[in-house]
């Protein structure tokens, strides 16, 4: 049977390592970022457009899908693969994070959460055991559990508090997640639900591999507090850690400060996994503190924005500069974005707020992201990482805010 | 050397016609269905896909175009096709219909007009000459002259006197035309200009092949008005005719009342475009009057309102019936959404304002109306078009308004 996880190669500069995730969706090679698909879709990306862009793993969030289109629709369309006909893995996230940021929360006990739905106000109810049943029943890859994230700064007793709260509800959601898993619904092969459906079927499906289930550390900026919740994640069986918490205001100086020491001690031989980040220099520094995955809407978002990421640094194509120049977006870049389409005409398509403009940086921004990967597995394989490290934080200042005050 | 203008077959049920228009970027299939790319892109749409859909020429627009990006940048770019990236084709129009209905009008005289932006309220001014020249220095493939369009309804005074002052900017129109194609300038290979950019080039010019300018016959929905209008455009020497002062709010019973005998007193070796037009079942009633060229917003502006255009109907994907619909939106058509994506899917897409589903429909309704567009030509060529017009009858009733009431 094949191993979840494999690692097939370690720098030998740093912690980094390269390997192979398998799931019931098919092998992704590690370090993997996560383009984000929100609401079953990664703004503007075809999902032909998010292949040719080399990625082989997207996130999703039960909090946006669970309100729209809801259970129902997504089990109607045969799972969320089918529903937006990506055939490769999917990782869902709890929507904890979404339920204290974006919904007004209502209650929060130790049973679960309470809130209004941003759409449209209806009030709704979040447990451990509907998190990891809803991420089942639309076929999700790897589930997250259902988690309390606090957001930088966090006084110790808060901080305290949800980390008691989402270890406790880590160990239900494991409960729930071996129920769903071994019952006669769960066990069956996903791709079962699929083969009535339209959609074509995804041939990198391993027979007998099952749905992964990953442990989220939070902790906040607490090293102990981590650690004591790692230490109370350990003996329940996670398939993968996730580092929750990060990414929520801290500085940057204290993230790199605390990750090192954080990420090593997960278990070495299961997949980490980083929330919520981030830049490139982030990515290939994270990765050589050992981290596997990484999710962010920075190449979407910040192309809507008009920021394109180059090998040049990040070109801000609103900028008057780009009124006459023919250039491509990157001229190191061989996207189709950057193969066709000056950045003189993508800063008019910007000014005239047409839509192709936010496509073409979207999609130049993710095949950035996809060839930054890719370096970095490189890198980790030939054990040349230290180069790549370099050219990045040549290229890229620390943070956003800093680049363009 | 090639004719401008070729009728390769005739209809013998109708005064259809099938042709190769040939222009310096290439040859155009008529009848023809240009997309709108007002502001220098078809929104939402790339190059590529525009092409996969079969259409070979593009309308663009004086009046968005010379406000933004503006002249310098076009001719910067070395012309619009290199600037948005179009190998074939393009027909701009003069803007005199935007100036009319977008922007705040200041002043309209024999001599010109001149407006206030939309965009920013500065104020510019149009005149004939201004108006060709503009076209010719972005490398426009078909000219249209300004001309004074008129809104239905329209008092006959009005309308005469908006008739006497597009023949006279008619005469400016060709003056101009003749001024700068045949000076050192204008007269060049217009690709010449664009070798030193870094776009590709159309290897379908052909050489000695000039820009094309269209007369517009305006005369609102007075018939003797439109007689002597063309009667004082036919010996100015256009390379083709324009009905003009359609589709702006006249019912469409009065229209094809109007068109068989307005369409068939245009020389019938030149093509014949009727500005604005339409619907599926307008197209295939207006080519069988013997109109060639036909431009209209509705495949994607309606396509972003949610609207499909298929072999079924209209359908309206906004539609709670369609809330678990897993079919592609036409199950009769072959294009890239419809191979790809759900109703459901695109549904849900809609619903969330997500930028993909605009995307979806837009290729798909110009997929339907390149679809539409070649089998009109393949009507004329198999002399069937007779069975074409039925069946578009039976599927689409004469107005949207009729159909979403």
């Amino acid at each position: 049977m094949t191993p979840v996880f494999e690692i097939t190669a370690r720098d030998s500069q740093s912690q980094a390592r390269a390997g192979k995730l398998t799931t019931p969706h098919g092998v992704v090679n590690t370090p993997a970022f996560m383009p984000v698909g929100t609401q079953g879709t990664v703004k503007t990306l075809s999902i032909e457009e998010l292949k040719a862009c080399g990625i082989e793993i997207l996130l999703s969030n039960v909090y946006h899908l669970s309100l729209r289109p809801g259970q129902k629709v997504l089990e109607a369309a045969g799972g969320l693969h089918c529903f937006m006909a990506w055939e490769g893995p999917i990782l869902t996230d709890s929507g904890g994070f979404q339920v204290f940021s974006l919904a007004s929360l209502r209650t929060i006990n130790d049973e679960g959460v309470i809130f209004s739905s941003h759409l449209d106000g209806a009030v709704h109810r979040l447990t451990p055991e509907k998190v990891i049943e809803f991420q089942r029943a639309i076929g999700s890859d790897i589930l997250m559990p259902l988690d309390e994230c606090v957001r930088y700064p966090c006084e110790r007793p808060e901080a305290e508090r949800a980390v008691a709260r989402t270890t406790g509800w880590a160990k239900r959601s494991r409960e729930s997640f071996m129920k769903v898993i071994s019952s006669p619904e769960g066990a069956r092969d996903p791709l079962r639900d699929f083969s009535a459906a339209p959609r074509p079927r995804n041939d990198e499906m391993k027979d007998g591999v099952r749905p992964l289930l990953f442990g989220i550390v939070q902790g906040a900026t607490y090293p102990d507090l981590r650690q004591e919740a790692l230490e109370r994640l350990l003996p329940m069986g996670f398939d993968g850690f996730a580092l929750g918490g990060f990414s929520v205001g801290e500085p940057r100086g204290l993230l790199f400060e605390l990750l090192p020491e954080t990420a090593s001690r997960l278990p070495a031989e299961k997949p980490r996994y980083l929330m919520g980040m981030g830049e490139p220099l982030d990515l290939v520094e994270a990765a050589a503190c050992g981290v596997d995955l990484f999710d962010c809407v920075i190449p979407t978002r910040h192309g809507r924005n008009g920021l394109a990421y180059t090998w040049e640094g990040r070109l801000n194509l609103r900028h008057a500069a780009f009124e006459t120049d023919p250039k491509p977006v990157d001229p190191a870049c061989e996207c189709w974005a950057c193969r066709t389409y000056s950045r003189m005409y993508i800063r008019h398509l910007l000014k005239s707020d047409e839509m192709l403009g936010l496509r073409l940086l979207s999609f130049h921004n993710v095949w950035f992201y996809g060839r930054l990967m890719a370096m970095i597995r490189l890198g980790v394989t030939r054990n040349q990482l230290t180069g790549l490290r370099e050219r990045l934080a040549n290229l890229y200042q620390p943070r956003l805010e800093e680049a363009f005050p």
